[in-house]
This record gives structure tokens, sequence and C-alpha cells, in this order.
């Protein structure tokens, strides 16, 4: 259960006085997330998302808002952070930092098709694209210092082998980018519970709070890892040839990119090991919530090490 | 038919590449308006409304598009302007001005009932709310100056009595407002034809061409003018109250308003009548179109004459 501040009829009524959004029609606290309390909130204008932000501050939030805000005015289905009567998007209520968002159309897939990867493929590609004209930077919170870190927190929890591959992998990406890779803002967590599919149809892109600058070819590696993942932690042949020839289509990949797409699918691996390793044995205080298993990803990093030539397009 | 000039899917797909709303999925002409090109557009990303200005030029449209742009932001369900790749609104189809909106939900209707009426007036007063921090200005092109020389052209075309009554109007509402109403952006044309219901709730506002700023409570008269207008153009008081009274709960009136209530209404029906006599009497070039009749608003007119006390909230 994902709703750590509470927010009552009164709360959110009082809230709203300050936007332009209409009368409230309803309040229903949303379960899922595991770092910010959610709310759906009906109004007479609409469907929207109230988000209480219980560890972001109200200092490093702006870039998350503009970033969505930006995409949304480009037709990327994200949230699009509404704005108040001073025209500010984030907002107080009940003591934490809080904004409110639009709501999208569709429900996240476990089980991905051919197709469905073909279009989360094309999206990112216009993702990637739209974020070229935004004007913010935000530098990778978890890049090369914080893999250096994290793996020596979590060292000592592996078994020998487990610990010296860790080791050598992070020695290996110790320097942020293979060459010079086309960069930009990513979203940098675009898993199957963060794309909500309307049909065959992307019907939102949501939670953008890992969103950063790196390598744009990070953000699609990151996503083939998940989105194409088969059986036993197996790369799907197809689903990954599909997504990658979608997101092709929209923005052509450089020879750059197609030369450093092996290691960056071995990068994108270990990032996620790393981060579920960190939760699983290092868990900060009342995060008692569902630690995804780390054992996923450290399969996909050996057969990533494994095969030289993994699928391109 | 109002597809003045014509947009093939070769053409849209081209001018698309420049966006980020995927690939073409449909594109139909719209019959209706009368100033505009206007196609639906659907895209892998969703559904919008492509339009080609044939009257405005580049130079005025950026105080439209931003406005839509900042009601929109403040959860306004009006049409929200796509930027393209270099973050701009505006672009240049077929040789005309051109931008791509979301296609919002919703279908104007012609018998509005009670609870239309009042989720009208609250959505009206929230786009007053959401407009006064908006920054940029925009006169009002059809004001004082504008309603002296309509009514020296038209006065020819009509009958005795109508063009003393027309002399003396012009003449009472010279100025631009009595006394000091709150000003701010107004819709200025907010008839049926351009809200889209979407059952009880207000799905869209469209056509913002005529916005501008004034006085707020101008907008309510030309509102309440064409919703509540009963059999015989009489106004109906139920209705008329209904939409008053859901204003004034989100942005109360102030005294000066009240007072300023029996003469706004006629300045706002003096406004369409004089346009509907202009282009009756002397239509554009190429403007055969559905001239609508002004004797609906000399109607309304006289009555707002004859009822010196017409229903407040």
């Amino acid at each position: 259960m994902a709703v750590f501040t509470r927010v009552t009829d009164a709360d959110i009524t009082a809230w709203l006085a300050d936007y332009s959004l209409g009368t409230l029609q309803g309040l229903q606290g949303i379960p899922s997330g595991i770092e910010n309390t959610n709310y759906f909130v009906t109004t007479s204008n609409g469907r929207f998302v109230l988000t209480l932000f219980e560890k972001l501050t109200a200092d490093e939030l702006p870039f998350y808002l503009n970033l969505m805000a930006h995409l949304a005015r480009h037709g990327i289905p994200c949230p699009a952070p509404m704005a108040d009567r001073h025209n500010r998007f984030l907002g107080e209520l009940n003591d934490k930092p809080a904004c409110i968002v639009s709501r999208l159309h569709g429900k996240s897939i476990l089980q991905p098709t051919v197709a469905n990867c073909a279009a989360v493929g094309a999206m990112l590609a216009q993702l990637h694209v739209a974020g070229q004209s935004f004007g913010e930077q935000m530098a990778n919170p978890r890049g090369p210092a914080w893999r250096a870190q994290a793996a020596t927190a979590v060292a000592p929890f592996l078994p020998p082998d487990a610990a010296k591959l860790l080791r050598e992998e992070v020695a290996l990406h110790a320097h942020n980018n293979p060459g010079d890779l086309p960069q930009g803002v990513i979203h940098a967590d675009l898993f199957r519970d963060n794309v909500l599919m309307d049909g065959e149809r992307v019907g939102g892109l949501i939670d953008f709070y890992f969103a950063c600058n790196d390598a744009l070819l990070y953000d699609v590696a990151i996503t083939v890892n998940d989105w194409c993942a088969g059986a036993n932690s197996t790369p799907d042949a197809t689903r990954t040839r599909a997504l990658l020839r979608a997101y092709h289509a929209v923005r052509p990949f450089s020879a750059a990119e197609a030369a450093a797409w092996p290691g960056m699918l071995r990068l994108a691996a270990l990032r996620f090991w790393l981060s579920r390793l960190y939760d699983l044995h290092l868990p900060r205080d009342g995060e008692l919530v569902n630690a995804h298993d780390p054992a996923h990803f450290e399969r996909i990093l050996r057969q990533h090490i494994a095969n030289k030539n993994p699928v391109w397009l």
C-alpha cells in the first residue's frame, strides 16, 4: 500500500480552490508506487492524478514537472502537470510537495506482444526526439559514481563469483558513455509497469522521476531488457527486433550506437541488478515494499556477456 | 463546406515528420467552420485537429495559440496546440499558417438543459480565473471603434426604426466599459456550437479566435444570450439563473457587475446583431456561407431594452 500520507475529501477540496479544475467528484488512493503517495482525483473537468512527494524535495521537482509538461505539449502521452492560479505546477498539501497531473488511458500489461514492443519502441524514439528541445538538464543520479558506491555496499552480501562479476562490470563501465553517442533526456525506467497500453496504442508513459540526461541508447537498452525478456530471462529475438526497428524508423540509430549496443545492454542490466541488490540488502527505513528479485537481472547480464552478437535491427 | 485548402495524406505525412505525434492513421476534412480549413487527424499517438488559417496571419496567431496552451495547462478542456521539434506551435502547410491541436471529446448541443447551462457557467468562470495568469494582451477587435464603423456601414440596409435603434445603442455603449468591471481574457464567442458536451460534462471549449481582453461580464452576457435564449428569442429565466449561479460559485460577481448586468446584456446582443447584419449585407469575397439571421439578436436586444430588471442570481 503506497498511500503514505492520507488526503481527505476536505483536504483536496480546499487545495483545488487554487486551481481551475472544477469541483471534486471522487478521490481514491492508488496502492501501487513505492516512492510517492498517489490518488485518483475526478473533478467536473475530468480525471487527474494527485501526487504527494514523500522523498523528492521541492527543489528537485521542477525538472520532472517541466519535462512532463514539455513532452505533453509535444504530443507524447505523458501526465501533463496542471498549473494553479499562480501558474505554478508545484504546490504543497498536508506538508508535502504536491502536484496534480492529467490521468491517462490504458493499463500496463505483463505479457507484451510483438506489436506492443514495436509501439513502445516508436514511442520511446518520439520521446527522445521531443526531449531534444527541452532546455533543462539533470545528471543521471544512477551514473558511474552511484554504481561504484552501490557495488561496494552490496558486494559483501553476494557469493564470491557474483561479487567478482559485479566488480568487473562496474569497472568496465566506469566512464559514462563509450564514444560519442547521441545524448538527451531519457526516461530511464520505461519498464512494462510504466507504460499504459490503450488497446494496441501506447496510451501513456508514466513515472518520470528517474528521467535525466544520458545516452539515448541507454534508454533503449533499459527498455529492451524489460519488454523483450522471455522465459528464464532469455531475450526474445522477435520482440527485440520489433522494438528496435520501430525505434529506428522514428530516430535512426547511428553507426556508433550499433557498435555500442552489446555493451549498453550489459550496462542497463547492471544498473537494475545493482539497485535491486541494494533495495533487497540495504532497504531504507520504512521501505518494506516488495523488493524485486535481483537474480532476474543477474541472469540477463550473464546472458548478454555470453552473447557477443545480440539481436540488432 | 469549409475545406478551403486541400491537404492530402502525403502533405500531412511530410508535415508530421517535424512533430512527435506518430504516424498518420486517418485524415478527414471537417465541413463546419467559416474562417479556417480544419481536418481531423488520427495518428498512432491519438486524435488531433489540423487547422490551416485562411485569414488570420502568422503575426496574429501566437496570442491565440499561447492562450489555448495556457488554458490547457490549467485544466480547461480546450484544444492544446502541439509543439514541433523546434518547440513551435505555429507551422506552415500548403502555404498557409497551420497548427495541430488535441481533439476533444463531446459534441455541441442545440437544446441545452438547465444542467448544461450550469456546467457552461462554471466552466466559463474557470476559464476567466485561469486566464488571469496569462501574460499576453489582445484588444477586442469588436470594440467601440468597430461597432461605430459597422453601424455606419449597415444602417443604409435597415428600415428606419431599426437604423435608429442601432445608432442609439451604439452611442449608448460608445465607451468600452461602464465603471470598473473586472477585466481579463474572454472567449467572446462561447455559443452552443463552440462547446462540446461530453454527457453532463463540458468536454471542450473550441474556436478561440475571437478571444481578447475585455470585461469578464461581457463574456457572461454573450454566453447567456445564446445558451439561455428560449422560444421566440425570449430569455429563459431558469437556465439564465442556473448559468449565473454556477459562474458565481466559481468567481463571485462584484456589486459593480450586478449593476452593469442589464446594460451588458444589451451590449452583447448589439455586437452579434451588428456582425450578423454585416455578414448578411456586406459579405466578404467568397463568404457564401450560411449567414446567420440578424433578426434573432435584434429581438433579444429589444427584449433586454424592454426589461429593465433581467434575471440575476
